[in-house]
């Protein structure tokens, strides 16, 4: 572990708000040298889908021992427990809604434990704001050594979700539109060996379908290796296929929104 | 006080232009060891009120000895003074327009200075970037633990803003809508304490009246205690109700607004 | 130096992606005690004039030995050279398309180098992401002492962007609207020692043309001392001559955009 413990913080609270500044005053409280870091609070409200996609793109490059907080949590304030997840390499806070497990899983669990220890609880604990009041004071303890056994019991029964898979049907190979960033980037959910599956073998001309439109796509290795404004199917920062224009915005050019199906073959 | 001091900046200068960065930039010249956290830097362009709302918001959960800087300030370069607001537990830092002092009389102010000394600010004072050149430095030595009356004289005459207060009035309890957060809850300024004040007893339904219309709303402790899409009575996070909708819009479902009227009773 | 080296990040990523928080990650897992400061996130994408401008903004208030980061980045996966910057005060990491040497400039420059050295980069770069795999450990081990020698070769051919600089015609100081910050106030390139070019002595009232169309604005020190509304003419606090209006919103109420020419003399 670093000396200097490294504390993330994802949510869907937006920067206006107080919220994220309140939450970053009660882990300095506990944990002063605490080194927090903020991996997005601009997840679309309640998208757990979002949330998870976006902290376990990030999460990887994080040192051993880094605890990450992450609140997305429609759920605050009902029976959804909230919980400490240990992998072989992080904690992960937050609410039993499937938030944390994408990333939790690249990393092998080790536990999950049911925060239920009123000692690392705020004194008082409000019904809308579980990231203030047990989520920010446990990611604070775990930072200065604390052990999660201690935070409550452990438990077998977390959620866990189902995430879609990439397969091939008819010559095909279908996925799915995962994410798309800021530049209008659409980040599919097949990886580069999944483009192995086919029987064609790999060239540099995709034909891609999306919905009932064909087109065809050169795969290649930076945006600059085709025109301006023209779509190219690259391998994205995060070893996902993506589907690009370059410098244009992939997603309004070509229709394609997060849960849109897309094939795609070598010509 | 903490051997890490921690600085907060809280402004209307938004997360594009350079303006933050630069205040970074002078205190940690000045005070490298400082740990700084943004409260929130989209407060609305010269909103002084929504601006002391979110750093009362926030200021509690900081530990003792925290400096926090404030800059929402359409007078800057006039004659409005520059002041450092010295409490039981923190240092505001800001313009005299009364954006620091929510904050600072939940604290008890103990004494407020006029920052004069040209020792403490930057050489060159612009007389539009006071946060650059007058706040910023001031609270950099601030946090290095120079003593606050170095910086000026102590005035008396402060601006002190008015702050409207619920009553009763024909059975029926009246307050208003103080702010709406980023999901569209709408803060008000009414306390479970200002509830006594009814003469009926505290129930489970609230009739509240918005403008002409009035709405039983269920008064309950979490949002997934009413339907999805149902509005609701909460008590927030900072003990002030809330008028909210289950994973909706409350401010947009019920046309309630910052500054709106509203009455409520129990049924 | 500092004994906290400070790494400062600006790109145009915005903040909901998780790039900047990768970009934090890999810096911290490097030089586990680097400040790392935000300057902006939400340039416009692929606009280097943009970040060059809100870069060389606030790069002269850091302190000595500050490492700055930016990517703003079109031609990223291709030719274009990823190049570290050493001037008298600072280093500069980034791409050579010109989004560093505005800043560079004002600092003298010393050196500049080719990034080449793979011992310094992420072990696997992507081809769309170098600010993770590239820029970032290149600031990491900067901010740690490392040599920028040790990183590449040096070069003499590094990109050279020109700036406009205003000039007198006729009587006229014509200059160009630079930047639009979030309040509306448009700063342009004219500095005062600009002024000083024009026959006429400095007074306090300017005829300013915009396009076709003329108008008298004061030239004074505060947005207060023009009613509330009103346009004005004040020195920066970059100290360059913005175009603003009190309260007001300049660049929209005056239809002046980046790039717009105006000219300028005393009435």
């Amino acid at each position: 572990m670093n000396k200097i413990p490294i504390v993330t913080l994802l949510s869907d609270f937006g920067l206006r708000d107080p919220y994220v500044a309140e939450m970053k005053a009660v882990i300095l409280s506990i944990s002063p040298d605490a080194c927090i870091v903020d991996i997005s609070h601009e997840i679309e409200e309640f998208n757990i889908r979002m949330g998870a996609f976006i902290l376990a793109s990030a999460t990887p490059y994080f040192p051993q021992g880094t605890v990450h907080v992450a609140v997305v949590d429609p759920g605050v304030g009902t029976k959804r427990h909230p919980i400490i997840i240990q992998t072989e390499r992080s904690f992960y806070v937050g609410p039993d809604n499937g938030l944390l497990l994408l990333s939790a899983l690249k990393e092998e669990v080790s536990h999950v434990y049911h925060i239920k220890n009123p000692k690392y609880m705020r004194p008082k604990i409000s019904t809308t704001f579980h990231g203030r009041d047990i989520f920010a004071p446990a990611a604070a303890y775990l930072s200065m050594g604390c052990a999660p056994s201690r935070f409550g019991p452990e438990i077998e029964d977390y959620f866990v979700p189902q995430f879609a898979k990439p397969y091939v049907k008819e010559g095909e190979l279908i996925g799915e539109a995962m994410y798309v960033d800021g530049f209008g980037n659409v980040v599919t959910n097949i990886s580069l060996k999944d483009l192995e599956k086919l029987e064609t073998s790999m060239g540099d001309l995709l034909r891609v379908r999306i919905k009932r439109k064909t087109f065809d796509m050169r795969f290649c290795p930076a945006y600059g290796d085709v025109p301006v404004r023209t779509p190219l199917v690259i391998v994205g920062s995060h070893d996902f296929l993506e589907i690009s224009i370059n410098q244009g915005d992939a997603s309004k050019g070509l229709n394609l929104k997060v849960g849109d199906t897309l094939g795609m073959y070598f010509c």
